[in-house]
């Protein structure tokens, strides 16, 4: 069973080191420390284990080091930054793994993004040797990029030609669409095993700047100091620790302190059950630093997260899941108005944004969502961002008229989806009207009132609710889980495309493809002959 | 091999009719009019061929019947109006018939939508009958969809819960991002095989309106008649007619008028040169619609077109293409001008858009297409769209400096991409100022000037020239052709996303991502068990 979290005492592939401002996180993958024993990671190429680190660094240094403006990232490897995703691990891989690592790969990148153009923490990749393939797709998350200039260094994308696969996490769109390297330029580059280096890879924006070997690391720490005047983060720590999780995993459950996942494996389905706090709950910015990770919208979130991760990499054959929300409704929208009020505080402003990422990591699941909203449900505000999430939402229309949801600042801005849109936006595409009105609505909306606003799909009464939840449950979980993950992933993303969902939406749909063809994967194909005797053999058909 | 050329009175599945300013198109498929022998094209299913006739039905009636303002698009059989793809068809179909099948008729819904949105040409859907899958799509491509209330006709997207595939037109991206149907709604619509009706698929905003059987005729007579008065076009004919083309087809050779193809199967690469125009050309509307069809610009963009067409479906390994002008640059530039004057006439409309289209088939053509630019060639204006589609050009550097290429203001604006922007702008996205620098730039291009604008690729000089172009096609050849579709699908499209891209890249690509799948097209597929005995047995991974 693979696990998400990790500790920087825990590291095995990369340093991280402070000095003020300036964080530095160093890569030096264990060649002997893959997830499995099939592989060595040579020339710092990685594997999930080594990215499930690098998505931890990220996130340690948003919460723990506010006082980190600037970050680097290089290698510790002489004249290598990085090779890439391990090819061996690739290839002795299933096509899931390979998708589900290219997903997670992905996240981590947009991750660096976010951070960079949220929480005020600037990356510079620092290229210090070869920088191949995916690793030069992690120096283009980053927001420059320097290049030592010795006559060997070079930054390629070589998966095309060497390996009949596209380079799977990001690289492509980013050349053009980030770096605005022009497609001619890209297309010549993205086929060049050996890459570009020095002058004509500053030229052509596949970097920012190349250094002799003797001025590499002075030009890098000054730019790094440059870069960590321009955050608005916090002069000084400290911040709030992560501590773990510490969930109880038993045969068929994973029981956190808010997010409980039951399996249902003979059915193919699960529950996923998410508490609203208890108890009096932080109300400024201060008390909210002070319970740290304890703060139910942190912890809550935190263990969303990582139920999501597990699910998708330890359960595939679990296709469709129920979720449900239990507890205190006002308690909900009373934490989500703290948040709203104080997103000018720096660890309010990271709470909201792994909020946001988190659920953006649902949207990305490829598996089915059927909210189910009933009495004693706490579908309100952020929580009611799973049920907007979610494929489906069936809520009992109860004779009482008691089981309700309601709204909050939260669904109005800050939660976007990748599209750049809030799911409100989403769901109501074009009519910014109505957006607006039920954003205005005052309280709660009983089930008639949500139904009519279009907040929910369906409202069945007592009479029918069992049988109609049963059956689309059941119906889900009997259908094509292929069709499904297309269907889902072309419904889920109406309206405008950003360079996120075309990573997500062109650029994986691509991939994914490439990696099922026998070009690539078959036993001639140019993935599976690779390091090995012989040279790929191509059906040549062009489709 | 598949030809593309038809005409009305060849059509076997499709009856045009007119009356004044509204045409009616009738789908009235001929069971045992199959391209193929293999199934029979029950209940208004289509094929290719049944495609084609819609393609050429609907360009001709913006060439030749200018005076139509709106079509009705319905059925001549009881009850049906269209079944969608033929499922026979599909299922004895190889992955890549199936990829350009999909491709095809996305461009013939496409087209549609550029006639209403460009050309004055209204259409209407008139849902007679059960409305099926690609049926459906068909009607999405149409501007509003009037279905008759009769207690069971229905729309529906049934290829999810029935085949395990997509449906592959448009269906999902038009349902939520074009008809805005919410994404809930629309995950359930798409799961339902008997689909929605009545006043549902109206609340829903799947269809516009229904009415009863007996009120049904004169209520799309009535609307057609209406959206007939919205239109620019002229009031009366007559058009231009669309004559055969009437290649001279060899073994290795398709020769037009103005274009050649020409095929080196043994390398899996072709020449394709298109001729500038020669003698006097039409400088006014008046003397372009007595040229009619043999108007340079018109006769070149639709031989360009066939030849694209004839390329992908009988030359599937054929994958490296290299591009060709030759003649009279200024004859290309005098056309250009005369175009851009006098875009207000119905006919100099209709034959830019058809160039645009042309153009588009290009970008989505997959296959990697070189541009070489050498002495006695006309890349300049609209033939220079070709350099800037392709790939990547090559200009030859000559001692004398007479290679040349020259904008026109084709390049400026009309000839946009599925992106909706010119192909300057995505080529220096984001750098206005540089696209509005080299239109506002004075006489031809030579290589050193267009290199140094960044509007060719590489501009080998006179000694390096023979190498270096035939190791770049030989090296191109040689590559997986899957990875180079994927890479040039990503690539070529940098910049915004339209609701066009999105078909072609987030919807296409999952989709030939399922046609791929053991779920789909393994032996107890759903797509392979459908209509015979015994169900689909799946590979519950959810990736």
């Amino acid at each position: 069973m693979i696990t998400f979290e990790t500790h920087p005492d825990r590291y095995r592939h990369w340093k991280l080191a402070f000095d003020g401002s300036v964080a530095t996180l160093s890569m030096d993958v264990r060649e002997d420390a893959g997830l499995k024993p099939d592989y060595k990671l040579k020339l710092n190429s990685y594997d999930l284990g080594v990215d499930i680190e690098l998505a931890d660094a990220i996130q340690r240094i948003r919460f723990e080091h506010p006082e980190v403006h600037a970050v680097v990232v290089t290698s510790l490897k002489e004249r290598i930054f990085c090779a890439g995703a391990n090819i061996m691990m690739l290839r002795e891989s299933t096509h899931g793994w390979k998708v589900n690592f290219c997903k997670f790969t992905n996240e981590t990148r947009l991750a660096i993004e976010d951070a960079s153009d949220h929480s005020g923490i600037r990356f510079l990749a620092a290229l210090n040797g070869i920088c191949a393939g995916g690793g030069y797709e992690l120096a283009l998350a980053c927001d420059e990029i320097y290049l030592v200039d010795d006559g060997n260094s070079a930054v390629s994308l070589p998966e095309a030609p060497l390996l009949g696969v596209l380079p799977g996490t990001g690289g492509l769109t980013r050349v053009v669409d980030k770096r605005r390297v022009r497609r001619d330029l890209a297309d010549f580059f993205s086929t060049l095993v050996e890459g570009i280096k020095g002058k004509r890879a500053v030229e052509w924006n596949l970097v920012d700047k190349v250094f002799p070997t003797s001025q590499f690391k002075d030009a890098v720490a000054k730019r790094a100091r440059e870069l960590a005047t321009r955050s608005d983060r916090p002069g000084q720590g400290p911040g709030i620790a992560l501590n773990p999780l510490n969930p109880t995993v038993t045969e068929n459950e994973i029981k956190y302190s808010a997010v409980t996942l039951t399996l249902h494996r003979d059915k193919r389905t699960a529950d996923l059950t998410i508490q609203a706090p208890t108890g009096a709950q932080p109300s400024t910015p201060h008390e909210i630093f002070a319970a740290g990770d304890q703060f139910w919208a942190l912890r809550a979130f935190r263990e969303l997260d990582d139920a999501l991760l597990r699910l998708r990499v330890n359960e595939p054959e679990v296709g469709t899941i129920v979720v449900r929300t239990e507890g205190d409704r006002e308690a909900v929208l009373a934490i989500d108005r703290t948040l709203a009020a104080h997103q000018n505080d720096w660890l309010v402003r990271e709470i909201v944004l792994f909020m946001k990422r988190t659920l953006k990591r649902f949207d990305l699941t490829a598996r089915t969502f059927f909210a189910f909203i009933e009495p004693g449900s706490a579908f309100a505000g952020s929580l009611f961002e799973l049920a907007l999430a979610a494929d489906r939402s069936y809520m009992l229309h109860d004779d009482n008229e008691e089981n309700v949801i309601a709204l909050s600042p939260m669904n109005g801005g800050p939660l976007t989806m990748s599209n750049g849109l809030t799911r409100l936006q989403t769901r109501f595409l074009g009519k910014e009207d109505h957006v607006d009105e039920v954003l205005a609505h005052e309280g709660p909306f009983n089930a008639a009132e949500a139904d009519e606003a279009g907040l929910v799909t369906f409202a069945p009464d007592e009479i029918d609710w069992d049988d109609e939840v049963r059956v689309a449950v059941e119906a889900r979980a009997a259908f094509s889980p292929d069709a499904m993950t297309g269907l889902e992933a072309n419904l889920r993303f109406a309206g405008p495309e950003t360079m996120e969902t075309k990573i997500f939406g062109r650029l994986t749909a691509w991939q994914n493809w490439i990696f099922q063809r026998p070009n690539a994967v078959g036993d001639k194909g140019a993935l599976k002959v690779y390091g090995q005797q012989g040279r790929p053999e191509f059906d040549w058909k062009r489709t």
